[in-house]
């Protein structure tokens, strides 16, 4: 079958997923983990061959530890799972219950999306963890994982997918998709393919959203900033600027701007300059802060560096801090270092971002650290889920109606009168 | 100012009035309801204006009801203010309060979209909802009505926008733009608008979806179905179905397909002709359906009407008529007449629609009808709001983090852990 074909089953399948009961779908969820464990060999004999090829690709360091999957990665997913399991039902949530008039009840229910592709990043747990996340959610997923990890994925999908079927759900609930090529008829699929998450680098997100006319959840970009206020702890600033910059430079949560209020600048900028050089961060800044401290000069804001460099810029007061990150920033997580309610509310309220936080790192913004056990991307879309997406994101709602006859003729002209009681 | 330059403007402005106290809010819109009964005359003038210019340019009697605005028009509009402001402030409610660890707190809490776009069609009532649901939810609001009430929209614009800035509200929370080529700038002002709210025809809300990056929440067609099983209540099945065609043809929640379940389909296809044949409306159907009653040959399910005709088809049972609506529909709303429980689940269950009725005219798909008050329009989207968009559809979430110093290298490193508290 080709991704059109898999797609339109999927969609005809959808329907039976999302009126599976919570108990069908957990178990379905504890069949997945305990089958992973079974095949642990199996799976790790792929993996391994995936490092090889690494090797003779020269794959980095870095990305071979992401392909990596042994005993304790697979401690870890499996634990994943059975947190998941714990997890209440998202879908079949009654959020309006409502007479509308005698015999006429209206109710909203939460149902799953229905067909989600996922385009994600060579890391055999990150299938693992959209997988079951899509599965407990009740939606079909097609799932396409980075090339460097085919052997692994293809087990793991393997045993995923068969524990999935054996469980009782919906043969067309999950599908895996291997070639580069059918991302480009992945997005062809409108009308049967409801939702794409693509996560990956900033251009490869741009191509998905610029491509294809089914909505698409995550971002594009990253551009985190802090402001330090004339307000702010002392104590505090280092260490949150550090860790938001170096704990994990490639992330998307990781700050790329450092706005410093004008009145305190000429204490701060040396402390930061200090705390930077010593973890080889290099310094961009604008001619003001050149006169404080030696950077390079630049103006351009928008830069997301994705590595161990810093903007730096001077503001007078939290406003200009705000305006900047709402016209430069992209909407992600930003964060306020003050010890001043009124400033931090200010920041808190006004700007326009997923995540906005005081006096913690821009690196809390991830589904495990909010406690959702896992996500399956970070989305700046105000329409719908925004910030880390778990269950919740993965689902929507509809209306039910239930009548004994009744018509709006009679509503219209007057002859009844809706009476609206919310019921419990 | 162009439409770029106000948009700009808007967006600058637009966390002011996210930050907004609901007092505040509601002050305003205690300002525009006795700022229009102020201008009553006024606005009674601009409208004779407007329907002496329908007069001469031969505007259909229809299309003329919906131009006036008298005396009823108004009592209607500032009882409908009176009902939004009662209504709780959608905006600033905390929909999640977790303590993550120990002073460090994670509030999920609802905000405004920001800058919204409605264009809508000639009817002075439909100015006074949009504006004044839009500003309850915290929203900045660019308005493009119909042309036939130029006249009208512009006093009636004038009278809200100067009752809002009297208030308080932010200088650039609401603006009127009326040459029809300013949908064409406002299309391309992605990055300052955040939401695109199209009503209209099919032809116009596609041309919207195709020619924005602006995200877009609406429908595009309505092609509703009302299935009936042979389970269903003989009496309720005449009434359903012309109230559902015929109260409101040109509506996007009439009815356009009747499917009838094959076992029943001799009794009740006669019943269906004898009544259409009174309504005068056109019967289109299969070579199946043709052999029990006289009707126009046709395959195409995925006809919208807005008229007096309708397509009818045999189906076997529930499943085949879900997975008939689930293909042909339009995702809008959909019904089952029965009087069987587990048909009625089915249907409900498995029909991926915004609205799924059991025994109710799908004419029922309304804001107003569902106590909301009033709504901006209806979406079949499944990404965000769906069904009637009232205030919870204009409004998301950002999430603030409130910590002490807080680093993410603490807990990577596991000299710290989670313990994820939800608190009250």
């Amino acid at each position: 079958m080709n991704v059109k074909d898999m797609a339109r089953a999927m969609k005809h399948d959808a329907p039976a997923l999302a009126a599976s009961s919570i108990e069908m779908r957990n178990d379905a969820l504890a069949h997945i983990a305990s089958a992973i464990e079974s095949n642990a060999e199996k799976i790790f004999a792929a993996n391994q061959e995936d490092l090889a090829l690494a090797d003779e690709n020269g794959v980095s360091a870095a990305v071979k530890k992401r392909l990596k999957f042994d005993e304790g990665k697979m401690k870890d997913v499996i634990s994943g799972i059975q947190m998941l399991m714990t997890l209440d039902d998202p879908i079949h949530q009654v959020q309006l219950d409502r007479e509308l008039d005698k015999g006429l009840e209206l109710k909203r229910v939460t149902v799953p999306i229905g067909v989600i592709g996922v385009i994600f990043e060579a890391r055999p747990d990150a299938l693992v963890q959209i997988s079951t996340l899509c599965l407990k959610s009740g939606n079909c997923a097609i799932l396409k994982g980075g090339k460097e990890t085919a052997h692994t994925n293809k087990v793991l999908f393997d045993t995923i997918y068969q524990a999935a079927i054996d469980s009782g759900l919906p043969r067309h609930c999950l599908v895996q998709v291997s070639a580069h090529n059918e991302i480009d008829e992945l997005l062809t699929c409108e009308g049967d393919v409801d939702l794409l998450i693509p996560r990956g680098s900033n251009a490869f997100v741009q191509y998905i959203m610029n491509h294809t006319k089914i909505p698409v959840m995550g971002h594009a970009d990253g551009v985190c900033s802090i402001y330090i206020d004339e307000y702010a702890d002392m104590k505090k600033i280092i260490p949150l600027v550090i860790d938001a910059k170096t704990q994990y430079t490639a992330a998307c949560n990781a700050v790329e701007t450092v706005l410093v209020n004008r009145k305190v600048a000429k204490d701060i900028l040396p402390m930061l300059k200090e705390a930077f050089d010593e973890a080889h961060v290099k310094m961009h800044g604008t001619h003001e802060v050149n006169e404080i401290i030696p950077v390079e000069i630049m103006e351009d804001f928008h830069k997301e560096y994705l590595d161990l460099e810093v903007s730096l810029k001077c503001v007078a007061d939290v406003k200009e801090a705000v305006d900047h990150i709402n016209q430069y920033g992209s909407h992600h997580t930003d964060a306020i270092i003050t010890e001043n309610q009124e400033n931090a509310d200010y920041f808190l309220d006004r700007v326009d971002s997923a995540g906005v936080y005081v006096n913690a790192s821009t690196r809390f913004a991830d589904g495990f650290r909010y406690g959702f056990g896992a996500e399956v991307g970070i989305s700046t879309s105000k329409i719908h889920a925004r910030g880390p997406v778990g269950l919740d994101g993965l689902v929507t709602y509809k209306y039910k109606l239930y009548g004994h006859g009744q018509i709006v003729s009679d509503y219209a002209s007057g002859k009844k009168q809706f009476h609206f009681k919310d019921l419990d």
